[in-house]
C-alpha cells in the first residue's frame, strides 16, 4: 500500500473536493482519497505507487491543477 | 410569467451554481434559473410569483444563503 500527498490548486468548495475525489478514485488501485480544502492537500492511498502524470491528468479532468 | 432576482451568498464555483440552479428548479412552476457567479445574482422565471420563503428554503437546501 502506498500513500502520496499532492497539492491541488483551484478548489473552492466541497463540490470541488467531491469532483477531485471522484476523478482520483477512478485510477486503478486507489482505495482512498482524502482532501483538505483549506490547504489543497490531497492524499491518495493506492495498492501500488501512482504515476504523477496519471494523477495530474485526473486532477485536470476534474477541472483543477496539480501544483508543480 | 414572472421573473424575480435574488442575491445568493456563498457560491464560489460552477458546482455551487449548479447546486443552486438544481434546487430552485424544483420549485413548482419554475421554468428557468440564471445565476451570475461573480455577483451572486440569481434570476428565476416562473409561471406564478414565488414565495420568498420557498426560494430561501431551496437556497438553504443547496447550502447557500439568500441575502436579506
Amino acid at each position: 500500500m502506498t500513500t502520496s500527498t499532492y497539492t491541488v490548486t483551484g478548489m473552492t468548495c466541497q463540490h470541488c473536493v467531491g469532483a477531485v475525489r471522484e476523478e482520483l478514485g477512478r485510477l486503478p488501485g486507489v482505495s482512498d482519497v482524502t482532501v483538505d480544502l483549506d490547504s489543497g492537500q490531497v492524499t491518495v492511498t493506492s495498492t501500488d505507487p501512482l504515476s504523477t502524470d496519471d494523477v495530474r491528468a485526473m486532477v485536470d479532468e476534474a477541472g483543477y491543477a496539480l501544483a508543480s
